[in-house]
């Protein structure tokens, strides 16, 4: 088949009179079908629905003092010795949360506006400006913080080994750039893998701020759906190694190991940077809930362990990823209409359309009942700047509906591609 | 026997010497009690462990869409409506929480910092000064948060009907007092309940501040250790029909219903506060654990059948603070030497000794192997003006070891009055 760039437009006009037809066929069907956010399905539920069968009698609730009551601001020991053991660090450097990441990040970032963190000199809310460097594609809720907060957001290319990291390396030297978004392993949404070297670079940058907060959203760490599991290095060690102990805060959960609402959150970072957050947390809380933690150390024991659980997930996952990338590879692929990455983890595929043609393709999909992620929400501000990237998130529905999601997917992909080229859309 | 301040100089130097040498005589007992926090003990949590057991199967997990997935900000269905029955709410006025209402708490005063309350000119970080009403003694957890923030607190002080509303009345004239704290049910310390009238007085407030936060923490709310439950107005509609629907936030939690670390919390206020802090909450999070409020809803079903579980935890509180008040009644009474409230719920009892011997007597205390709750920590900044109150917290040790608590607590007061009326402590 003839790419679309290099049709005539007779040729165009006979491939937009076919795709418009398929597309009114599709629309007949009245779909419902959503494939926006990257939630497990019904059946990964069910696989770990036996973690709350583990702690059953009255003397089950003991790890280092009784978990039912208060006490233990940062956790019990056996969950800090499994998160360490899963991220590859020290239990010293763990902090263990509740059942949300995203609530650890919030709460990190909204302690240096009120609080300042250990290296700052004044708490941002005092600040004239924060900036802040965000790798795009990325996570919408990472920019909605930042958003909230006022932070001038700014716009960093990824690469296929991470953030391009000459542009990084400029720009933090500005001390007025305070922090960077990261999702090293299988990042949101394209599913990319950070090199070693970019996570060298990233923990041996020379910040120009002295309390530089590098946000290491290590969320999908042991989350492959396809092959073997890929080993990552330990930021906290590398930074420490590279002079930079205080930049790094580590994030990770298990929502995406147990379950999205009830399962347990850890923040790593270095011994200093814990022992001066411990003191602000102290005042909002007395420790998170921590029965839950003992439920999930006892259930996933430790790295390993969760390993033989992330098969488990993978094999559920495996044919919905593959639903999307075979689509895109039979259908757009010899079009020369997007590109994108192959994940082989994470929950995301991440497609690159024509420019100008994203939030078309969004709204065409919606009119024929299949709803994605907003266009634009990839990018700060809701913005991209090139109206192409747009993320599929097929973890959710059943295999087959991924594939009818994919086929109106890819028809509404072709019509705004052609509309934009023979010159309807603008 | 006589009391202390009507001894001659002899009668005490007689008293004196004998106190002495009872705590002398205690002291090498070796004693290692505490009796400082408000924790429930073992057999209350072990009351409560079949909460465990009402989520078996896959089946289980549904109130409104499945708990154990992302979404429902707010809390699941069934647990508002639980929470909205026992605070005497309604259900579009609740939000759901985790398992801390301390937490909430922060949130709200962070988010008034970092953004702003919906009636607020501009973010509290922006002001130059925030006044706040400690009603005195008071939580030091909550005195905790108003200092991490920088309030400049103002004492008010308690009557056996609430805190003393002529003064509070007038100070809310400020427009720089931007909030209070309440404990209306059960006050920690005091254990006293505000009337009726104070709790109308207090929702009528003619506030100088727009965006005025009455934090009203009923921790109490269903917790009688003695006696019938004691209805309570809900001080959401109070202050609704008063003209004041924006000024309040009302907490409590299930800590000391179910379990202090696996709880679940609440925050209600007017609906349009709610819809408000959930635009702001929804940046931080996606939802509280929702398996665990699910747990909660099955297994506490409503007010009154939560009522009949808060009488077993009363069969097991009763006869620890009988054994606080026997003690007190006995030994102390007598000689005029503290006052105190005689509390029938809560989970504490505040002693007002003799001014200026709190310290001592705490220090006389932990000597003698007692941890108590520090002196001044009913107070803001730690600081006792007169160095009276001392919270007793029974809760926690069995009724045997309270009593023998006691025993040297009495005896500490005594020989603390004894050195102060005898000027060995000038």
């Amino acid at each position: 088949m003839k790419k679309y760039a290099e049709m005539n437009a007779k040729e165009l006009a006979a491939e937009l009179e076919k795709v418009t037809a398929d597309y009114e066929k599709i629309k007949e069907k009245g779909l419902n079908l959503n494939i926006s956010r990257g939630k497990p399905g019904k059946e990964q539920l069910d696989l770990v629905s036996d973690i709350f069968d583990v702690l059953k009698s009255d003397s089950d609730f003991d790890d280092g003092g009784d978990v039912r009551n208060y006490g233990m601001l940062d956790g019990i020991p056996s969950a800090k010795k499994l998160f360490a053991d899963i991220l590859g660090t020290t239990e010293e450097n763990v902090f263990i949360g509740g059942s949300a990441s995203l609530t650890l990040m919030y709460d990190t970032i909204s302690k240096a506006y009120t609080h300042g963190l250990k290296n700052s000199n004044v708490p941002w809310s005092k600040l004239d400006r924060v900036k802040w460097l965000c790798p795009v594609p990325g996570y919408d809720r990472h920019f909605g913080i930042s958003q909230t907060f006022g932070m001038e957001m700014i716009n960093v290319p990824m690469t296929p080994t991470g953030p391009d990291m000459d542009v990084v390396e400029e720009l933090v030297k500005d001390p007025e750039v305070r922090g960077m978004w990261c999702v090293p392993k299988y990042s949101n949404p394209d599913g990319i893998i950070y090199s070693d070297e970019t996570v060298k670079r990233i923990a041996s940058m020379e910040v120009g701020a002295n309390d530089f907060l590098l946000m290491w959203d290590n969320a999908y760490c042991v989350h492959e759906f396809d092959g073997p599991f890929v080993p990552f290095p330990d930021i906290i060690s590398e930074c420490a190694k590279a002079g930079n102990p205080d930049i790094v805060f580590e994030f990770a959960s298990t929502s995406k190991i147990t379950l999205p609402r009830a399962g347990v959150s850890v923040m790593a970072s270095s011994k200093a940077n814990i022992e001066y957050m411990k003191k602000l947390l102290n005042i909002q809380m007395i420790s998170y809930d921590k029965v839950n933690m003992l439920r999930h150390a006892r259930y996933l024991v430790d790295r390993e362990h969760t390993l033989e659980l992330m098969k488990k997930h993978a094999k559920i996952l495996k044919p919905k990823f593959r639903s999307v990338l075979n689509a895109l590879e039979k259908e757009i692929e010899p079009l020369g209409l997007a590109t994108w990455q192959t994940p082989k983890g994470g929950y995301f595929v991440s497609v690159n359309t024509m420019p100008g043609t994203a939030k078309e393709t969004w709204r065409l999909c919606k009119e024929a009942g299949v709803v994605l992620t907003n266009a634009g929400a990839t990018f700060p501000y809701g913005k991209d700047p090139e109206d192409s990237n747009m993320r599929l998130a097929p973890s959710l529905p059943a295999p087959e509906v991924v594939k009818e999601a994919m086929e109106v997917y890819c028809t509404c992909l072709k019509l705004a591609a052609l509309r934009k080229l023979t010159g309807a859309l603008d």
